[in-house]
């Protein structure tokens, strides 16, 4: 077998049944080989932006990592971005990436570029196969470091030459990579310092801290000593709604979350490092802990959380169930204009149990994540990296992984434009999304963080970078052009109809919320 | 003045005039300066690969570099696809880019990223600013890079609070970068080569030796010694039209493009290297020029070429003027069902003057170039460095340098879903672009690349993933959403008057040609 048959092989053979691609000629004969694969899946996005986004969805929710099939350095490229996010999150993702045939690389053909180069930053692991015959090696090696705990960017080089040569064979992966636990001393430690401990106590909680197992011991934990439950701002995956653990969300904006935090005295971490401004501004910290606080590391993002917490509940001798446990509540119908919290009320009451919820909603957000606490369960997956243009193909690679559950994306109109492709992708798979874009005709965070950062008086010319109204966009429009059936809502009564015809069908939809 | 003010002051001094934006919070000063800037006009893209092809487009026309406005590592790297074609293309290019704040960085909050990193690969040149002091010296710096002959990517890195630090002042641009000229010595060497050689000879002309003034001095060389002038595949830009010194074009596909040259004993190639295939592929050869042939090399990319070929016709002797000439051709009005030949014959008769064509046409290509070789006098315009994308974009900024030439685009369907938020812009900026949208519903060029490849009998996953039909993409609907009129053609009838209404309207039109 070629090389190229041998790398899909083996990462066949390790589990990988999802492969998001937007191929060219180089990566033809990988398109073959996953062509011939048994029960892989090969998904097209029309933009490598949409590919690594929904392999990032994919991730978060199958916890296993889908291959991408991105073009040379220009098409790595244009997926670094959702990368970024991607490995912000914690997110297992093998990238593969084709490349000249290695003895073409001297002539610097017009797709040349320094690949490698363009790989590094976004990712946690690269390689270049050295031969066709250690495709199949280097896809054990990758596949290894996708699903090394919580998750990684994983990156192989794959020269056209090394595909389509013969004489390699499918190699075995072994022993997944072992999960790093975390010592039993930091733990009795750490029950010590909180059984000590005086004034109010927060448990910070990120990464897989915020899936329900973990929950469930945090509850515990605060049931026995008092501690608040605080979950950060920009949370992968948190497992939420009736009758889960509540956790509260630390404010993105640095003094509102200086403020939310100045009166605790110790606060414990786990599956992430205290939190910090997401941009310095002039005059503004960028720490955001409280002087003088005790600040306890009881697990990184890449220590094992549920397990820690679980230990930290049975040494403080904490119950074996946690008292604080999210009531269900359902908003009354609001009525009249439409606003990003009537959209929250809303949502709440039909929420669907089990949904996914990805949430690039920005500055129309903040009301819709507390509105929906004691909605029926649900996920909630947030802009981890900060990269605009993740949600909608985020939506598509979680829909992927949980077909049977119903994905809602709340997205802001900016963030949209990145990544509209991303609509045709859902339209093609069929795959059953619920798109609410939220249309304010504006990039509304930089109408903020203009002031925030100093700048007076902004005039026309400043002002005209953030605004998205001239002309308006017409997202209906797009939705119909990539195949979505879409309809506006620009008030409650409407919102609430369409989206209850939305939830009803199985199958993409979209609803512009004119806000 | 703070960082921001002197390096926009110093590149408005140097000409800068045109800044392609999207900013975000960590640009907020820089868009602020920019504001103040006298004529200096901001034009926002609704994502970076949009803001970096369209100063692509503008440096192509303008032989000047205009500002991109990025934000941090992920908003560069969604840029950095349009960049590799304008580096490919030699064009003038001065991105500036935002940073975290130099104290915020060790505190790695969500976008921080290695920002040098993400940048080096398609930049000429990069720089970080280590004060807001040195901002603006940096600002002369990446002014001189940019204008270095022919044209080169300059990336500022500008940390937040450089930009807001009070203390700075403007500097003074210096003298402009020399031009490296060809030694004389190397144009008597060529010479007496040409008046010694045998055999069929070709003049081989790319990058700045396919501007009106440089072919008409190889137009007086190929007079003198007959030689055939020929033309790099991927012109970053083409003076042709009725009344110039035409070219042929070097074909596509390697082995065309080695028949082509097989019978030359003697190749000068002046502004680009000898041609190599595009990808490499089983059996067939990466190097085109034949074997035994001599090969000369009269002025790479980076020497000026118009010099260079008039002194090669004055050693010749060569006649004052060149009786290569193209004719004007205006072809029949062709009728019924609508191919790319057809669009060819319709566009060369209609051609408006100095109308600048973006060709992203990728397969439909080949018809319409030889079509309009008789036109009006135009500009062509090519994908460079085969990053898919570049054509609506390119356009939108060839229409910002040259507001009263008609700019005309030729978009792929593949290409085109890339970077359609560009529509959005043209719209925005009411650029006098022409979009010819190619809709073939397909990844055309990858259903002929698969059998080259050697995939032999390739199933229907293979097959879906060069398919666009399922959902069919309606681009007339894409184009009303973003704000810009369109229209559908199926006839050559159709098409004939879509495009003359398209062409009597000042701003832009889309034509969704069915193809």
């Amino acid at each position: 077998m070629n090389g190229a048959e041998a790398l899909i092989g083996t990462l066949g053979n390790a589990g990988v049944d999802v492969c998001f691609a937007n191929p060219g000629t180089s990566e033809m004969q990988l398109v073959a080989a996953i062509d011939q694969q048994p029960g892989m899946r090969a998904i097209l996005g029309l933009f490598e932006g949409v590919v690594t986004g929904a392999a990032d969805g994919y991730g978060r929710m199958a916890d296993k990592p889908a291959i991408t099939l991105l073009h040379l350095g220009p098409g790595l490229a244009n997926g670094v971005a959702n990368l970024h996010n991607a490995k912000r999150a914690g997110s297992p993702i093998i990238n593969l990436v084709g490349d000249h045939a290695t003895y073409h690389l001297q002539y610097n053909s017009p797709l040349t570029s320094d690949l490698e180069g363009v790989a590094r930053p976004m990712s946690h692991w690269v390689k270049v196969s050295k031969s066709e015959r250690d495709l199949a090696q280097i896809g054990t090696e990758a596949f290894s470091a996708a699903i090394s705990y919580p998750g990684q960017i994983a990156t192989v080089v794959v020269p056209a030459n090394h595909a389509w040569d013969e004489g390699s064979a499918i190699a075995e992966f072994g022993a997944a990579p072992a999960v790093q636990t975390v010592p039993s001393q930091v733990i009795s430690d750490t029950a010590k310092a909180l059984s000590d401990a005086a004034g109010p106590i927060a448990l910070f909680l990120g990464g897989r801290a915020l899936r329900e197992g973990a929950l469930e011991h945090a509850g515990r934990i605060a049931t026995k000593t008092g501690a608040r439950l605080i979950c950060e701002t920009f949370p992968a995956r948190l497992q939420r709604g009736a009758g889960r653990v509540p956790v509260e969300r630390l404010p993105y904006f640095g003094e509102q979350a200086e403020e939310y935090l100045k009166d605790f005295k110790t606060i414990v971490f786990c599956g992430c490092e205290p939190p910090v401004s997401f941009f310095a501004y002039p005059g503004k910290p960028s720490w955001l802990s409280p002087e003088g606080a005790k600040l306890i590391r009881l697990a990184s993002k890449e220590e094992e959380a549920e397990g820690a917490l679980q230990g930290l509940a049975d040494a403080l001798g904490a119950p074996a169930k946690s008292a604080l446990i999210q009531e269900a509540v359902r908003p009354p119908a609001p009525e009249g204009k439409l606003d990003p919290a009537k959209i929250g009320a809303i949502l709440a009451a039909v929420m669907p149990d089990q949904a996914i919820v990805v949430d690039e909603a920005a500055t129309s957000s903040p009301p819709i994540f507390p509105a929906t606490q004691g909605a029926a369960q649900h996920e909630w997956m947030t802009l981890t990296g900060g990269s605009i243009g993740m949600g909608l193909p985020l939506a598509a690679g979680a829909a992927v992984a949980c077909p049977d559950r119903k994905t809602i994306a709340l997205q802001a109109d900016g963030g949209g434009m990145y990544t509209c492709q991303a609509l045709w992708t859902m339209a093609r798979e069929n795959l059953d999304v619920t798109v609410i874009l939220l249309n304010n005709g504006s990039y509304a965070i930089l109408n903020i963080e203009l002031a925030r950062v100093g700048v007076q008086n902004p005039g026309p010319k400043a002002l005209s970078m953030l605004d998205l109204r001239n002309p308006a966009i017409d997202w209906v429009s797009i939705s119909h052009g990539m195949g979505v059936p879409a309809k506006k809502a620009t008030t409650a009564e409407e919102f609430d109809a369409a989206l209850a015809e939305a939830l009803a069908h199985k199958g993409p939809r979209l609803i512009e919320a004119m806000i």
